[in-house]
């Protein structure tokens, strides 16, 4: 993304991120069939294909249409089945039903995209300083949208290959980012009672979410400088973690039953051995990294089996900006205790961007730091990501906490 | 199929046999992209990979597997995956799932196509006598079987296309089958009273089902000539047919208000005129056309709305035996009002063929004839087709009939 | 119910009659408390209050509201509360939620019950000939219907109770009917093939889907001549029945699995003995009773497991009226594998009483024969009782049979 | 309950709190048939008659059981049928099933009240310092679970008799508390930033998740003086706040569209006059009056169109601390922006009453106050109830805030 250091000129910062994010979802796309790229596996997750289309979409629907005069779109019909939730764009295609879409066919979508991108490109290009002012936030929500987009096409693409029995590689030479110090519950930071500053309140890019900045009283707080690892894990489940109710909220217990949980997602016990399913195929857990694909009711079960809490939000973004912690980012997101809410002063922004974050504020728990699927510029301390407490599919995992009132 | 009348070498007439009915299956797959072969709409259809690796699998597990000196599976986990439902012959991948097999690709599946037929094509031809005669049979079920997914094929992939708002063609340049005489409820044959032979009996192919032959009291029955035709259906429909809970099984009303249903399947208002998808696209409804797509219910509640009934399957075997009916193949299978049963004597036989259709026998609707997807071959008086009485993904029309004690 | 060799006066007849089958209804409600007659365990249940009431409705909606000069009903919101499933007698009250009615309260509907009992008894001693002949249909049909709901009364307080941990007896003093010549599997009686009458085309009471009669060609059939016993069902058991998927039909198999069967309904294992909950409490399973509370489905798989099949429910019809088997009434309901379905040139009659049985001829099997549950005159050899096949909350049992085609 | 103030000997103390409130629940359920005891509405509600019988178990459970010497349970099969939720405390009968416990009866239950009513006052009577020391906390838990249980012995009847179409009243002199001073959105008090104490600190009892008390730093906050009115409400209503989807969150968009809401819970247009259904029956909804039995979803909506935000649990505790607001208690409670989740350095106590409130600390929104239902001495500042925010059931209504950050 854009620095306020680049000295550019504007129009080719602008240019050489829109190249650099365009790119990567079609290097994160390659590996793939067309097979591949049509399936969906469950509501949660979208096709390969629907997100290259998607985001593309997002350019069309919210900068070329407005901005770009004489702009025709690529086909009248994609509107309606690449727009995902935008009320205020427009009907959308069944959020379930995205699987069924073989036509425009994966080769077209490759069309789509070109064809968007040429206007895009053109669009920035030749755009006088007025117009670039407005369009720059727009090119860079989209790119940012894009962006989790890309995090998305690997998380959805992992959990399809997961059903099919043969358990094929998305890419058989991918392994799991070089572990640093993960240290499992080893170690701690203490940091004291203060007030701190939360939030963006700085120049570069970011969701309406994260503002506004503000003030909060942070309690006495010890934060573990590593990450839970799957030996820990694995300690956890042979003490009968997943067997007593005793450890778990209400609703996490029902999902242990329901869905007959007994370790973590993708993990399958062969001749005796525990493997994970991975981007890589299938492997042998390694005991010394980080646990990965625990839902918010695992990590919770497991923070109380292990004495401690899982962090604030507000305690994570802290102890980030302090540098802290290890392998806070780029491994595993890490689950808060804290529940996906407005920051005080918070508005939604009028018309279809402002559905981006603030309605989906309730019912979810805030994750905290950034994955391994995360692009390169997608990360920052006040990034606040959220899903729903049973959900384990994405590269989700756990870092320990302790308050003091 | 294999007709008694040829003379040539038993080898050659199976050879033909054999090259016919694959080909026509790769016939019917070769319109459809990598994409359109892989997607599964419901758990009652499958996806077009499926059928050509299950019908594959079908022949390496029923034929080659045991007299195929030395054969080697071209896959060993290729039966887990392609088996549909033969408990006897081990475990299978679960049902609604099928959509998500990206791998083997398309591609793969063409392979495993050809080595198995590569395969049964030296199995026979350097058969002996002896084993001809013990091969025969089992190729012949396993070409028969193999016709009936050839319809299936057509059914699924029309349903999963028309869940894509594109409404895309199969095949543009398809069209309904030309009318011989559709004469809707005009015109009617009465047969009298009488013993009759139903079931069958000869020499040439049938499924287990349609024996023990046995002979019934067929009452007096009136049928009729043609087939209900869409006018008839409009008619039906604007006297508010499908508005009256009087004219409905109660089942078929609780179908109605659960679906929604106000049309035939794949019929669409558009613009104030009835419009149906087919596997030409989308096109105007033709009134002299045969209705096409409807449920048991639906054809229930019209034959109460006409005063009429359906006809019993005997009565169908009967008037089809002595040629009194129009249009009784080859356009749109006709629900019967018999309920699929075993006939008196009729025992499965042991063993995984055994489960063919015996297992099938309770909560489902016989149907008689035949479609324009039934390929060639694969028609006779004898035969029962069976489904639940809300499905109507089916080519599934209309006969009316009437019965006096 | 009225005999035509009673030679009193047709009013008494009537009058009898009628006190007769409402006494009757009033004497299984007396064991039961009010919160005994409120609830209701399932949807296909109903509460026995319920019951008592919809009886009465059924008399002011079908024969005082059209027939008693000044009649006013006795709440005009019953209607409503009252009517099951008669669409054009208006709507009706949610099906699943009949057990939320609290008030009218149990004595409300006992005064219900004599208003209505009142007016139905100076109705009928006060009609002059012509009237009685347009009443004696309606009364019996009235009677009749109240008679079916007495037989539901016992099926539905026995489920209800069934679900309180405490297992509280219907009636402690209750016992299952004297077994008279209860001989499992071990003795057959041979039918030759034939045409035989089936139906009932007599004189006294039938509902309409008892008819038309008319002749049919019965196959040669055995017939067992004792019901399977509960020492039978236990070989069955112990043999791995309920583990075997080969011997079950498809749907019976899901039912299997998704109800965790392994024995009949009311069943449980307690200190390794095999106790059954009946109208009396729980009880040790006796070996040489009938085996009771069994769907079709399980039926179906024991007769498999038997290496014979149900008898039709022509061939029961028949071996009843020849009297060949024991136990054919009053015990045990018994399934037979014909689905049940319309008598050739059967028409429902119009209006709200022709919704008493057509609209349920699919997706159901037939019964024959009688339970202890059902009342006395309510039994003859021509009645169909149906219901799906994966039920079993009725006394149902099994009787095996076999054919020749 | 008890009150420090209070100079009477502890044991008196104690006895009249215990006579109070169990006196309470007696009353609340007095209105009541046996039939209307019995039922249960939804597997979120519970029957009168368990409720009753439940907070008894309570003390047989959690005081008798360890500290009476001697004490025989009063039947030990009812610890099974009225534990509810509490894994520590042994297995319990099946939520949903709750309503078809028809024994022990309304009487028993009765005499388990006054069994336990006796042995509870013989032990307190009769306690000696320390034994009373450590009773004291117990029977104070005993007695706030007794009340709590009270507020939902009318939410749970009230639902139950909505069902009934007869819309029966719990009792016809019901009447909505006066309403003081009711003022809608007009009046707003405002609360400069600052750090405040949150919790419960001090000697009267609290639940352990109102603590640890903690400081936290409070925003600039704006609150409502009075509560949202009907008025205020239909204003919403007649703005098309109920078909806008750009005022929802997305899964309160979903709730509305699943359920059909178009109106609070119980309120039914008759004659084109809005009614709502309430403890005294139907009648008219009355325009001063607070808005009630709405989810968060809808409160969080109205405020959206309100251009104001709920208040957070903290900001509420301030201004009542402050006396800051009308009608804060004793009429609805009122739904926070706040998630329900642990105050920093939060434990669940060991053992089953940890159970309490801890395991319910996910997917819950926090309401504030206490309502018309809350019993008398059950009400404080630092009270936290919660819900999901789909459920409106409760007695629950809306205050509108907002925050400067």
């Amino acid at each position: 993304m854009p620095r306020d250091t680049d000295r550019r000129d504007p129009r080719a910062r602008l240019l050489a991120a829109f190249a650099t994010v365009r790119t990567e979802t079609e290097r994160r796309a390659a590996p793939l069939s067309d097979e591949e790229q049509v399936i969906q596996s469950m509501a949660d997750a979208s096709p390969i294909k629907w997100h290259r289309a998607h985001t593309t979409w997002f350019f069309e629907q919210f900068i070329l249409a407005g901005h770009a005069p004489g702009y025709r779109p690529f086909d009248d019909r994609f509107s309606f089945l690449f727009n995902s939730y935008y009320v205020a764009a427009g009907p959308r295609h069944e959020r379930p039903k995205r699987g069924l879409i073989t036509r425009p066919s994966v080769a077209e979508v490759g069309d789509y995209r070109a064809f968007v991108d040429a206007a895009m490109t053109g669009l920035i290009a030749d755009a006088d300083d007025t117009l670039l002012e407005t369009l720059q936030p727009l090119i860079e929500i989209g790119l940012n949208h894009e962006q989790q987009h890309q995090e998305l096409m690997l998380t959805d693409i992992l959990h399809a290959l997961s059903h099919n029995p043969l358990l094929p590689a998305y890419d058989a030479t991918w392994r799991m980012p070089g572990k640093r110090r993960v240290s499992g519950m080893s170690e701690v930071t203490e940091m004291p009672e203060g007030i701190q500053r939360i939030g963006h309140g700085g120049t570069g890019f970011a969701y309406d979410n994260e503002g506004p900045a503000h003030r909060v009283l942070l309690p006495q707080t010890r934060i573990g400088s590593g990450l839970v690892t799957n030996a820990d894990w694995m300690a956890f489940m042979e003490a009968g973690g997943y067997q007593d109710p005793m450890l778990w909220l209400s609703e996490g217990w029902a999902a242990v039953e329901a869905g007959g949980w007994d370790a973590p997602l993708y993990w399958r016990l062969k001749d005796g051995v525990w493997h994970s399913f991975g981007l890589g195929g299938l492997s042998i857990v390694e005991p010394e990294a980080p646990v990965c694909h625990v839902s918010y009711y695992e990590a919770d079960a497991f923070a109380r089996f292990a004495g401690r809490s899982l962090p604030t939000e507000q305690a994570f973004e802290v102890a980030a900006g302090q540098q802290l912690m290890d392998d806070a980012f780029g491994i595993v997101w890490q689950w808060t205790r804290s529940a996906y809410g407005a920051y005080p002063g918070y508005r939604a922004e009028p018309g279809a961007l402002g559905e981006y974050n603030g309605k989906f504020m309730v019912n979810q728990m805030v994750l905290r730091g950034s994955s391994l699927a995360t692009p390169d510029g997608h990360t920052r301390p006040t990034y606040r990501n959220f899903f729903h407490p049973h959900q384990r599919w994405q590269f989700s995992g756990v870092r320990l906490a302790d308050e003091t009132a």
